[in-house]
């Protein structure tokens, strides 16, 4: 015989053999219950409650049960009260019949699943909104109550755990008379935060989407995240529109004070992509934007009020004060975001005047403030972010890198395409180079499609480490023009440079040369990253880092040997230094898959303290030194066997 | 010496001449402190702290403290934790400079002021919103929280009484930056329910305001409050320009049936009808529509949904089950309603399908669940609303009186307008009429410059219970062509009617009848208010009425004598027949400048009960019983000397 089993909260449901056990059916069908002693009825932990089709103890011989007898295993592990209220255990349940089964949120087992990124992060699927189905009492002449009271009474009478104050959008309400007639008084309520019914569709609906996006300065990513499983459905980026108004954020801010809403123009602009990356995702997932009915985002300060239509222009100036740092939840409408008219965005916190809520996510997603490790985590962008600490205590920066590092202000320059050399290899004794430029899997060879273009982000920083290597460069960054090599020359306004590839090697019929105002920029970028990491670390009150977080796109490229050699950071062990990718995107992954983690978010945005580096006495000095690359008597014992063999120059 | 004075909340200042007492000051400038003893330091209730200005705790020298020493009556009526927080009695301190003084809520009376309507009525100002003055910590390069974050840590901290959980309303939060500093970090912030701040101005600003609306089918009504005070500004009303769409609530549900987007066209009128009163308003008061920061709306029912956009058709057939009956706070920006755009839009709860927040609006205003007298509340519009109870037990029900009552689908019936007959008395041995006319303040008289031009409801009340009292009709409302005047005839259809006015007295140029069909539709009418009345008595379990309100513009007018002469509710001692004006107004006016009376609205409707009256079993009987007008064997012992005068028709 088959038998019908409906599980709620999930909805989830199927035809069923009789005879098998709940717990086994659980299984099934992919509902967790706590079952750690699997199922041999010792632990009492899979209690679920009969909702329909259990009759043993109202004594109604016309209803035969369609469950098994109450077992003995059963009598003990159940209180008196639970057997009254129908609660069985999943694992000594046989099914008899058509079920409907309520797991009760403590026999839910934490669900745990791996989001696959650039680095794979454990998450628990908890999401602001969850969906519940119910059956209404139909209205009658003898039941004067509205749509809604009617509703909410199901819901409260149904899920125990929602909020007594439970409430309805306004959007939902204007449909509500019809979508409860469509389902046959059968309805499924999206709500937000166990409180507010944001949604609601006819009959039973179990999936539930959302969408995380990351609004960079430059690139604005967008993750379609099934809330469910809590699995990337779907994935896509663009150019953040707004770079029309000012490559980057001061231009943006100074755009928006000198013209006529123009704040208001670059808000609409960034909704308007937002909105089209969502209808993007959306319709490469076969689903309607409406279905999505919740949203986080995560930018940097100046793109979260300036996306939010908030007044960014304090904030450009000092003492630097953002309008909001708490987290904020904004109607979609509010907005002009097209998803669930209900639906919310959450913007996770500010966390100082430049420090972002990009910088929040980042720290979310890897938790330095539960770490008893001393982690440094550098956030490389046009403004690099810096975090060092661990539980005990932790701090932050955010320090004026400069586009270089990203191959911007570089002669060659150019961002992560085919064609960028990504990588680079000098011969110490000939001089001469190796690379590989993106597109080609192997080392450059002249029979090869792909040409070089220009450098990017991590082949500026191989290219300058391995030049300090060979003594092209000294400790000061001044070029050694005393080496015999034709690559080393002066260019036509007498400075030195390096000639990386030759014209005819090249896609753009000229050398690619790296020169000496190349190299000042990387000085500068590093030196600033490395001064803003070590007045960390003393504020901290260590000169010791126990792990390096490379996060950002760029970070997952470099070479962290020839990172170390630059002295990007201070020393460590280059096994603990680690790349994580967009680290801010799974921030806003995380916070959009578990609410826990927009808690998080604000708990840790609070207690983090910002340091003003620049405003540190000894800064000037400090940065004047770290110009200089790394050498024997320096303090990087890590990479000491390199600094070694680097050839000494004469002067 | 003159010295600045402020008190907190209410911002109040003014200029003082130093040696005058608190308590003194606080009487000048109308701000309410408890003083049961009168000032004479006995009661110890007019605690107040001192915020700036009062030194002496601190020992510094260097300051003179701006407040006479503390007395003995002090040391004796304050804690000692009171006294090392600044708390003084008012009455014991002398002003002796500038002073900051905040008086907390335990210390402030009551204000219960009038509401000068149709009733007067006395209420406790304590509107959902209220303003709050503070002095904001300037940002600085050492204090890196957010605008935001530092109004609340200041509103916090001035005033212990708002809810922790204090958010800002995502609008107010665009221009928060610029606000505070135009206010140099001194802004008024406008709180909703203590919780959520909905506006935001520059230093410091005392006034606000709300509107009250009753949307009613024919008539939408505003009125302009002022909330500190609790006065009505200015009052304005229009037709409702949702009446070119259908003249009654059902035609108007069919409109929105029938005609694609009918429903979102009949929300938008009335939103702009709405719109156009509030700024009418404003422009009269001289404020900006930004400055009405709340605001009420009542409505019946069908009203309600079509106001709010919300399918209203399934409240137009059996089971007549609204979509919600809960009381709704919407935002002002999600209706399309321009005041305030962080604003909230309260409307009273519904009752049941036909009985909507007009009448819960009614019940707040009289209140019969506060009372031992069992009342009767009828309103009359072109449905009627009746309530019956007391504190014990409340019920209500709605009947279709038609439109009849209002001088509709009578012959001669008109609105009560100029030049309708709104009085009219008969000569029981002449049959001859007397008659006032509206616009003209005396009998009717041939030189009278405004000439009859048709009935109003008042007018047709009494002239039917006239035609009645003299014998021209008999108990089931046929006329008596046995008389001999030549007011009495027959038309050209040979119906009997009554000739109220010859035509040469009139500005219509033809003679202004009573007919048949007119008395029959008045019996119709009175009918379905009597049972209605009749069958809430029954089921309360009583036949006695202790009082009788009726309220509605139309209950203000008639001769309470005629309407029970003719039976238009059940017998009641005719002293305690009391017209109320327009409560639903008056309810509206007070759940905007009291909140309390939100509460009370919405348990009001959660424990009266809804009776379908037309279909108890006996409704039909009792119907045709009620058409007949009351005669000698009736129970009507309170009219039993009018009725024994009327003459006996012979058969």
């Amino acid at each position: 015989m088959s038998c019908q089993v409906v599980f709620q909260p999930s909805g989830r449901r199927g035809m069923i053999e009789s005879g098998s056990t709940l717990l086994e059916v659980a299984r099934e069908l992919g509902i967790d219950i706590e079952s750690p002693c699997s199922g041999t009825k010792n632990c009492g932990k899979c209690k679920v409650k009969i909702e329909e089709g259990y009759y043993e103890k109202l004594g109604l011989t016309s209803h035969i049960s369609h469950v098994s007898p109450l077992t003995e295993s059963e009598k003990i592990a159940l209180q008196p009260e639970e057997v009254r209220a129908n609660y069985r255990l999943a694992c000594c349940t046989q099914i008899k019949g058509d079920l409907l089964v309520f797991v009760p949120e403590e026999s839910r087992s934490t669900q745990q699943i791996v989001l696959e990124t650039g680095k794979d992060r454990l998450l628990q699927v908890n999401p602001a909104v969850h969906k519940y189905f119910v059956k209404m009492i139909p209205a009658s002449m003898d039941d004067h109550r509205g749509d809604f009271d009617r509703l909410k009474a199901s819901l409260l009478a149904q899920y125990t755990h929602l909020n007594q104050e439970l409430s309805i959008d306004y959007t939902v309400l204007l449909s509500l008379p019809k979508t409860v007639r469509q389902g046959k008084w059968s309805v499924t309520a999206t709500l937000w935060k166990n409180q507010v019914i944001i949604a609601l569709e006819p009959g039973l609906v179990e999936a539930a989407y959302g969408v995380a996006i990351d609004v960079g300065t430059t690139t604005v990513a967008a993750y379609l995240c099934d809330l469910l499983t809590g699995k990337v459905l779907q994935q896509d980026s663009m150019m953040n529109p707004q770079i029309r108004y000012g490559e980057d954020v001061l231009s943006r801010i100074t755009y928006g004070m000198n013209n006529d809403n123009g704040l208001a123009i670059m808000h609409q602009t960034v909704i308007e992509g937002i909105n089209t990356l969502v209808s993007r995702l959306s319709e490469a997932s076969g689903i309607n934007v409406e279905q999505v009915a919740d949203m986080v985002l995560v930018f940097n300060s100046a793109m979260h009020h300036i996306a939010l239509n908030i007044d960014p222009s304090y904030m450009g100036r000092a003492p630097f004060a953002p309008a909001i740092r708490a987290s904020l939840d904004i109607k979609a409408r509010d907005l002009g975001i097209r998803i669930a008219p209900g639906g919310n965005i959450h913007c996770l916190p500010v966390e100082a005047g430049f420090v972002g809520p990009d910088n929040v996510a980042v720290l979310i997603a890897e938790e330095p403030h539960k770490q008893e490790k001393r982690m440094l985590i550098i956030d490389i962008g046009t403004n690099g972010e810096i975090d060092f600490g661990n539980k005990e205590r932790l701090l932050s920066t955010s320090c004026a890198t400069g586009p270089a590092l990203e191959g911007a202000q570089i002669k060659f320059g150019m961002r992560a395409a085919p064609g960028a050399i990504e990588t680079v290899l000098l011969d110490p004794v000939s001089l001469e180079p190796r690379f590989k430029v993106i597109g080609e899997a192997n080392w450059y060879h002249p029979s090869q499609t792909i040409k070089a273009k220009g450098i990017c982000g991590s082949g500026i920083i191989d290219i300058i480490a391995e030049m300090f290597k060979s003594g092209i460069i000294d400790t000061s960054g001044k070029f050694n023009m005393q080496l015999s090599s034709p690559r080393i020359r002066r260019d036509a306004h007498n400075k030195p440079e390096y000639v990386l590839v030759w014209a005819e090697e090249t896609s753009i019929g000229s050398d690619i040369t790296v020169t000496q105002g190349d190299v000042r920029a990387i000085q500068l970028a590093k030196a600033a990253l490395y001064v803003g990491a070590k007045i960390l670390m003393q504020k901290w009150g260590t000169n010791q880092v126990d792990s390096v977080t490379l996060a950002g796109a760029f970070g997952s490229y470099i070479n962290k040997e020839s990172a170390l050699v630059i002295g990007l950071f201070p020393d460590c062990d280059l096994a603990k230094v680690v790349a994580v990718g967009n680290a801010a995107g799974d921030g806003a992954k995380l916070a959009l898959l578990d609410a826990d983690k927009r808690t998080d978010a604000q708990a840790v945005a609070d207690i983090i303290q910002f340091v003003e580096t620049a405003v540190e006495p000894d800064f000037q000095t400090q940065f004047i030194q770290a110009l200089n690359f790394p050498h024997s008597n320096d303090t990087f014992p890590h990479i000491q066997h390199i600094l070694d063999k680097i050839p000494t120059i004469k002067p």
